[in-house]
């Protein structure tokens, strides 16, 4: 973890490069695999998924005694807590339902906007060792409160041809309708090309490999997708009264994800920085499950900044855009106004970053490296989209409509001059 | 213009087809072009500008010199439809405005959504003969509502190295606050990746051709786009009481923009049907600017539907999901919830589509070749961003720290269960 006196010199672009270049290799495989399932359909699916997945097999769909079946095998404490998790996503999406709208701002004009849900969307859920049925929760549950009418997941079975039962068992308590056996990029392919056996979808949500995320990129236009995810990061803000305990397991809760994970620590304190350094790496030698991915992230992209006062903390805060944003301050709720850029703001010493990650509410996919300066959470508003409404009586069309002709005939459209100027000819 | 008699069994997909395939060359030109622009800067720019926009340029930005020059060749009376045009813009996306909310949904908790503006956002606006000052408002304006605070607007240069007036005049009322003499593949590495002169955006929006469109694509990740626009379309759908001249010149009206346009016409009448084609080509006979272009679109991609009654006329507009949808129907606000995909819909006789291209106030960049299945008209909320926003206080975490740490470690996620456990150990 480096410990860095920030200045305006401070080169941050260079400091916390960790992108990867796009492979040519990785793209053409990817294409090649689209080509193949827009061709050749469910056999297709079925090869790709022997060849890459190494499982062969016989049905695609889920069925529902395979989903009953890995909900009776998870521990009913587990159920109970999704349950309640699930309760408490829906709660916080429901705000962000938005409705239809009209309005008069003249007489015989109304406008307006009229928001419906999106009709059929893929959600993607990685298999194999990243088993995050929360992620489940946190994708699946807006699309359903924007009454998306198909829900479609998938993931990539095992060898032996199942799915994680926890997996199945979130989707079953989100209410997602159909599941599919299909990972990688041949899933993407057939949720937006479509098989003998699967709908084409609308749009397609969800984190994957760097397969899966090429494929999305490559349909992206076909279908809409939600922001390609890159490695993810905490930064936090404290001030010399923050606990350093508390800082430093927060930093390790964002590298335990994954080694290009990127815990930051912003401080007015060097002291403070310090005793954190020397905290994160006491606590990466205690027992940690993924000790060594930590370590690496914290080795490779932790960084303390030591900054003059919490002005500059959050400017640099906003210049990084992090996914996860920690304020370790007194009275965060004061300093709203001052965040520009952040995937989720947490408040204060008793909302740790996995607060958001399980149970409050709010979203935890998040925008990642950086898109935070131009995305936003994963919300019901990525479910729905709106149509303009306009309607103008005879008269109010009567008032401008030599307006409307004048201006079309300025850019060379007189068939659009003339479809207004015929509703008034003599 | 072909008459087709609607039934369950019509191939859509087959009938509607226009999608040209992507081209490998041109991708490999646009990524050598990106590719020349991040290494190279000002100086690539300069050079791809006079191989292929043939022009010669000293400096990049437009002056404000130039701006005013170009402002007073405008004639007046245009300057004050364009002004009198920019106030309804202004006032429609005002009502898309939306503000930070924050709720307390449990004693101690504090959860909402921090709402805030896109800092630095590019806008390409064609050159060449497409002079569409129309769409430097549509794309200018609800960016300046949001709050953007660098707008910045690139164009290609004419040979002579001038810009259109009409665009400087329009980009001057919409108030953009930087402007370009840039085009193509070059003007989009630029916003993106920035040069010497030119600072990266964040996002860019704005239709172009295909070396624009393949360019934006490469850059998604790096920074947001708006949606790869295709070809245009109108759909009418028509009771055996609309009035034909009508309904032919707004399909005229699309037919104009582009060969590849597609004018629809869906009704429940036959005879209607047969009349609009005679009235189109009646129309295009007239003397109209753009008449090859509209008779290619009518005679390649013109279709008159006839269905057996409206909810089946709504049914197929949803599945073709128009860009523009007319209702030249009696009462077709009592329809509204019928309309699932639409960019924009517009009501009655006198709501033809060239009053919201020009005029309304509802935005006239709108979703093209069926995209309106996922996404939606420009607007305000395409320049802003959203960050959850969590605060918990230490009685409302306790209550629930060790649902988070089981969910946690069910994921093998331990150092997530260890923050939430830390700050409660005794």
């Amino acid at each position: 973890m480096k410990l860095i006196n920030y200045n305006k010199n401070t080169n941050l672009i260079k400091l916390l490069k960790r992108n990867e270049e796009e492979q040519d290799d990785i793209r053409n495989a990817v294409l090649e695999i689209i080509k193949g399932v827009k061709k050749d359909g469910n056999s297709a699916l079925l090869y790709y998924t022997k060849a890459l997945d190494k499982c062969e097999l016989t049905h695609l769909q889920v069925t529902e005694e395979e989903i009953q079946e890995a909900y009776d095998a998870v521990p009913e404490s587990l159920l109970d807590i999704m349950r309640e998790a699930a309760i408490n996503i829906r709660s916080f999406h429901e705000k962000q339902l938005e409705k239809t709208w009209t309005y008069a701002p003249l007489p015989g004009v109304i406008l307006g906007q009229h928001i419906t849900p999106i009709e059929r969307v893929g959600l993607y859920v990685p298999g194999g060792k990243a088993n995050y049925p929360s992620t489940v929760l946190m994708d699946a549950i807006p699309a359903l409160v924007a009454g998306v009418q198909s829900l479609v997941m998938v993931t990539p079975p095992g060898r032996d041809g199942k799915i994680n039962p926890t997996i199945l068992a979130a989707a079953k308590i989100a209410g997602v309708h159909e599941i599919y056996k299909l990972g990688g990029a041949q899933a993407i392919a057939a949720l937006a090309y479509g098989s003998e056996t699967i709908k084409p979808v609308n749009k397609i949500v969800g984190p994957g490999n760097i397969y899966v995320a090429t494929a999305k990129k490559e349909v992206f236009g076909k279908v809409d997708i939600d922001m390609i995810a890159g490695p993810s990061e905490v930064l936090i803000i404290a001030d010399e009264n923050a606990n350093p305990v508390y800082a430093a397991a927060d930093l390790l809760s964002q590298a335990e994800h994954d080694e290009l994970a990127m815990p930051i620590l912003v401080t007015t304190s060097q002291v403070l920085g310090e005793q954190v350094i020397e905290e994160v790496y006491r606590q990466i030698e205690e027992d940690l499950n993924r000790k060594l991915i930590a370590k690496k992230s914290v080795d490779d992209f932790g960084f303390v900044f030591i900054v003059k006062n919490l002005d500059e903390a959050f400017s640099l805060s906003n210049e990084i855009a992090p996914e996860h944003l920690e304020l370790l301050i007194e009275n965060p709720m004061n300093s709203l106004e001052k965040v520009k850029n952040a995937g989720a703001i947490f408040m204060g010493p008793y909302t740790p970053e996995p607060l958001g990650d399980y149970f409050a509410g709010p979203n935890h996919t998040l925008p990642t490296s950086g898109t935070a300066k131009f995305s936003s959470p994963l919300g019901v508003y990525d479910y729905m989209k709106k149509s303009s409404i306009l309607s103008y009586s005879q008269d109010a069309l009567e008032n401008v409509y030599e307006k409307i002709a004048t201006f079309a005939r300025s850019e060379g459209l007189d068939a659009h001059a003339k479809a207004v100027e015929r509703r008034f000819e003599k």
